[in-house]
């Protein structure tokens, strides 16, 4: 090995965000794409995330694994941003029955650990804010609280957890000091002992050291050999901490510079940016939605898209299509390309709406225009277009001209609203009820095409 | 104005950062190169950040005002990414006699208010660690608290103070009840009255409101119409707090990730990544610190080299240069040229020591690796190599070729070492003290080095 930087060539790193408020259907493309790459990394978010993927007729639900640890042949990376909840990992690990197999699975030692003590905070935080009904709706997964001691610098990372337990330990007890003053009724939790979770965390010790890496130098070492990575987001641009609507968002960065941040990777490497937009709206938990629906229409749209939270089960709200959602995280992220998730869902509709603008205070707002407090974003006017259904099932379309006539306007009224190309078109849950528009993206070089 | 996503090119945006602990003297070649772009833009970090500029013989210290300021015709925008003490904020545009003018500095309506609550409990953390000797030894300006609430999502941004302030009110005064509790000596503080704090806040409304604006949709149609845009980071990558030396790190991202999380700018828009490189090392506060000097050496180092913090007057520590810091910040950032700076401190010394590799378990790490663990980074054996001094004022060279032998040598040693192209050498405080080996960067497309 020489002491000199080398001149190397760095493969390039292609990125699958979500678009909108979540749940767009993220897994499924990463779960079709990941054959075509090496690596298939996470940089953000928890186990509040919530992939299901459908494959070979069984139904998988990953929280923290990602969704390219179906394929064989992939390495998946967790990478430095995510925050692991360690019972959940190794939950899932077997569930998927992989452990012990080699570079399947690794684990970055900068990532965070969940606690149980982050759980249970999350817990206490929503019931005090939910006296003033103010609850942001979390998922109680303790990713908040994690997040929260992550910044002020009082948390455990991984690589602290297997190389020096002993710091980890100390550090884990300030740390709990610190939340028992925080919340008043902490004490009366008699259930929750942190003691026995040391415990039970030094028994997981052995399999956890196993899988934890230095990710960011691994990532480069893969780069520098041409091994191709894919990363996939977890959550969505509008519960972005930065630019979602705040405070009804997530405690990361779940738009592109997530990816950076969360993986420790160079500003030059991202090449597509992939973004997964659903054929309308849903979000979970509170906060603004302005093409939202309610009544028998919701009804309708919920059942049909099964839309019920992978993690908690809950009813999603349901909405039309938000364009300028769209243009906004556009704006964010710059996508490359778009796939259009559960158009099929809207096979039974006499009518769909498109929400094509926002005005505020008789001002129409421009492309990428978004409010940013909510006081703003409760008054925005909606602008609809309306177009005809097409009432006809296209789950079994292949191609872009089975889709009956109608289904294509709209898709193209989309792309042509927000300025991307839409490259796959979703009419179903299975890896195979998708439409590719093209050869897929990899391993074209990045093109513009807003 | 249309309903469709246009068909635009965007502009590039190129960014400046700190590739150690700090202090690399940023602010030079941000003031240096702002009159090459239309706007400059802060994107993390707060008033803990100093920039000293000197120009036409006048000093100025910079903490929240990006650096430039000085140049007439910059637009300078203070990111979503940044935590704002609006007290500080008007104290520096007061100095700088900007007030009123027009453009010239524009605040993101998605920032945090750094209040001075945040000050208080920043003072009361530092000094419940310092108890157990663990005081991280923080600038006490609220920075990390501030990003605590944040990231907790009981932060204020700056677009609910102006546009609702009853709402933005009801916030913080939950958010002092949260911090009442969890600080035992907090009610001690009989000084800090929180209506206080609002009553003053109120009346600074009506001057912030002329500079709060949305940059996100700014800074696109900035770049839609084809201004050239600069960032300055601040703060410096070893004190990210992902990648730096955790817990001994700022709250922030300081590393590239920071640029698209704090604007909101796409993947594709970052051109040039200007990597700031003290000719030795300093750090200002707790954490490790391999090539740390001390004794005469380092007194000497200190003195003439001004290594004293702006913001806090606290001396720095220092050392030798330690190049496997700045390839671990490289594989970070992915720099596309360095500004080596402030060569001339190393004028008087007999010899010159460079860090060249770490070894750890007698191991000598590769490229791009940095142990994440205190632990692991105390046990790393240093490996130097000496080279001679130069014995000479370099102060008036302006041609690399003005340098005596042994500087260029040591100049051409980092830069193989590291792997990427310097382009501009520091050789004093002002801006004419510097020394640019080709053609200014800008507008060059990125080209990599490494
Ligand atoms: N009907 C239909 N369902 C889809 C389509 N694409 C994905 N799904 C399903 O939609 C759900 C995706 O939601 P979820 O897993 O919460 O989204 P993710 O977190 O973004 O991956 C899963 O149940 C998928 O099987 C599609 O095109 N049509
Ligand atoms: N001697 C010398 N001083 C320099 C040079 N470049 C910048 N400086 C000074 O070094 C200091 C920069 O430190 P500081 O402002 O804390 O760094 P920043 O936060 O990265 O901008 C300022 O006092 C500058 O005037 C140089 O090449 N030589």
């Amino acid at each position: 090995m020489s002491n000199n930087g080398e001149v190397v060539n760095l493969s390039p790193v292609n990125v699958i965000l979500g678009s909108q408020w979540g749940d767009e259907g993220k897994g499924k493309l990463v779960d079709i794409l990941a054959k075509d790459f090496d690596i298939v990394a996470r940089c953000q978010g928890g186990a509040n995330a919530g992939h299901t993927i459908v494959a070979d007729g069984k139904k998988y639900a990953l929280h923290l694994v990602p969704s390219g640890i179906l394929n064989e042949a992939t390495t998946c990376v967790v990478g430095n941003g995510v925050v692991l909840d360690i019972e959940q990992l190794f939950k899932e690990i077997d569930n998927l029955n992989i452990r012990g197999r080699k570079n399947k699975l690794l684990i970055s030692d900068r990532a965070h650990v969940v606690f149980r003590l982050h759980r249970e905070c999350d817990a206490l935080r929503e019931a005090e804010l939910s006296k003033s009904s103010k609850a942001i709706g979390t998922t109680k997964r303790g990713i908040g609280p994690c997040y929260g001691t992550k910044v002020q610098r009082t948390g455990v990372r991984i690589g602290d957890l297997v190389n020096n337990f002993d710091y980890a330990a100390e550090r884990f007890r300030a740390m709990v000091e610190g939340e028992r003053k925080r919340f008043e009724s902490f004490p009366k939790i008699s259930e929750y002992d942190p003691e026995d979770e040391l415990r039970q965390l030094k028994e997981r010790l052995p399999q956890l050291k196993e899988l934890v890496v230095d990710t960011v130098s691994f990532l480069r070492s893969c780069r520098a050999a041409g091994r191709s990575i894919l990363v996939e987001g977890a959550n969505a641009a509008m519960l972005d901490i930065d630019f979602g609507t705040y405070p009804y968002v997530t405690s990361s960065n779940c738009t592109i510079g997530g990816v950076f941040t969360g993986l420790g990777i160079g500003a030059g490497a991202v090449d597509q940016v992939i973004g997964i937009v659903k054929a309308y709206m849903t979000r979970v938990g509170e906060g603004p939605f302005p093409t939202e629906v309610d009544g028998v229409l919701a009804e309708n749209l919920r059942r049909i898209g099964h839309e019920y939270g992978t993690t908690t089960a809950r009813p999603r709200r349901v909405g039309w299509f938000d364009a300028p959602v769209v243009r906004y995280t556009n704006t964010l992220n710059e996508y490359t390309a778009i796939n259009l998730t559960k158009l099929d869902v809207l096979d039974d509709f006499e009518e769909v709406k498109i929400c094509v603008a926002y005005k505020l205070g008789g001002r129409t707002l421009s492309y990428g225009e978004m409010p940013s407090t909510l006081d703003e974003l409760s008054k925005v006017e909606v602008e609809y277009e309306v177009m005809a259904g097409w009432k006809t099932k296209t789950a079994a379309c292949r191609k872009f001209s089975d889709l009956p006539e109608a289904a294509q306007k709209y898709v193209l009224r989309l792309e042509e609203l927000v300025g991307v190309h839409i490259k796959w078109v979703g009419v179903g849950p299975s890896r195979e009820d998708i439409i590719v528009r093209e050869n897929l993206v990899h391993p074209l070089k990045r093109q513009r095409t807003e």
